[in-house]
C-alpha cells in the first residue's frame, strides 16, 4: 500500500521483460498510447457545465489517471528519463519564473506578470 | 537529486499554496491541460517514418514528459488520488490478466490470448 | 468566396502534387497531424471557466478549425473516403437513432432514450 | 449521393433544431467532442510499425473521419464560421508561403525553405 515510485517503476519493468514485449513498444507507439489515454480522462468531462467530471465516475477516473501514469513511464523508461528528477527539476524554473509576490492570485503568464 | 515522489508532490502543492492557484483548478482545465502536454509528446513524433521521435529532441522529451506528469498530478490531488498506489493496483490486474505463460511474445489483447 | 467543398478539395490535391509531397504524407502521420491540430482548437478553451473560448481569439479559431479541416481531407483522400457522403450516410443513422419525440430537449444517449 | 456540403450543413442544423439540442452545445464541450474524435481515428493506427492503419478497419475509419467532420461542423457553425471559405483562404497563404520551385519535393517548413 502506498508503494513508492521507483518500487513501482521496477515493477512495470519486470512486468513487461518477462513478457518479453519490449519488441512492440517503440515510442511513437508509446507517445499515441499516452495521447490516447489522456483523452479517456478528458472523457469523464465531456458535456459537463460546471468544470467538474460526470458524477459517478471515481473509479473510473483513478483508472484512466493511472493509465495515463502507466504510458508516460514506458516513455521515460524507454528513453532513460528520471521522470521525478526532471520535474523537480522543472519545479525550480517554474518557482523562478512565478515568484509568490508577483504571481499571487493572479492566472497571468510568467512573461505578463 | 532523484527526489523521490511524495516530496516533489508536497513541492507541487506547496507551490501552488504559496500562490494562491487553487481557484483557477478546475478538474476540467486541469484534464484539458493534460490532455495539451500529452499532444505536445506525439508532436515529437510528427512525420517521422521510423517510428522514433525527431532528431535532437532529447531536452524537450524531458520537458514535455515532465510537463505531462506535473498536470497529471494536479489532477490527482484535486481528488485526493494515491497516484502511485492507483497504479500499483492496476499492475495487480495486469499480472493476472498477462499470465506470463500465455503472454509472452505476444501482442494480443488479454480477451484474445 | 464561398467556394465549394469539392473545388476546395480539388485545390488541395493540386496543392501537393503540385509539390510532390505524397512521399511524406503516410496516414498515420496524416492522424497524428488531426490530433494535433484538433488540440489547437482546444488550447482556445484552456482556462475558462464559462464554457466559451479565451477572448480576442476569433481569427485564430476560424485558422485552427481550417487547419483541421485540412488534415481531415488529406486523411479523407488517402483512403479515398467521400468525407461529404460519409457524413450524409451517418446522418440517415443519426435521425433513426433520435427520434425527435424522444430525443426533443434530451441530452440521454440513444440507448437511453 | 455525394449530396453537397452546403446541403449537409443545413441537414446537420436542422437535426439539431428539430431536437432543441443547441442548449447542450456550448462551444468548450464541442472543442472537446472534435478532440476525442480525431483521437479515436489515431487509435486505429495503434501499436501498427508500418505507418498504416490497423488490418480491416475501412469502415470504421469512414465512421471515424465522418465523425471529426460532424464536431467541426457544429463547432464552425457556432461561431458562424464558413468552413469552406476558412480553409480556401488559408491556402492562399499556403500557396505563397510555399512555392512550387522551393517546395518541391521537400519536408522542409516554409520559414527554412
Amino acid at each position: 500500500m502506498n508503494q513508492n515510485f521507483e518500487a513501482l517503476n521496477h515493477r512495470i519493468k519486470k512486468f513487461c521483460a518477462d513478457r518479453d514485449w519490449s519488441q512492440f513498444h517503440d515510442p511513437k507507439n508509446l507517445a499515441i498510447s499516452l495521447q490516447l489515454e489522456a483523452s479517456e480522462v478528458l472523457e469523464l468531462f465531456q458535456w459537463t457545465k460546471d468544470n467538474q467530471a460526470k458524477q459517478g465516475k471515481e473509479e473510473e477516473m483513478k483508472d484512466e489517471l493511472a493509465d495515463v501514469l502507466y504510458w508516460l513511464i514506458m516513455l521515460s523508461n524507454h528513453y532513460s528519463i528520471d521522470l521525478v528528477a526532471a520535474l523537480d527539476k522543472k519545479m525550480d524554473k517554474n518557482e523562478e519564473k512565478y515568484p509568490i509576490e508577483k504571481a499571487k492570485g493572479s492566472s497571468a503568464k510568467y512573461n505578463e506578470l
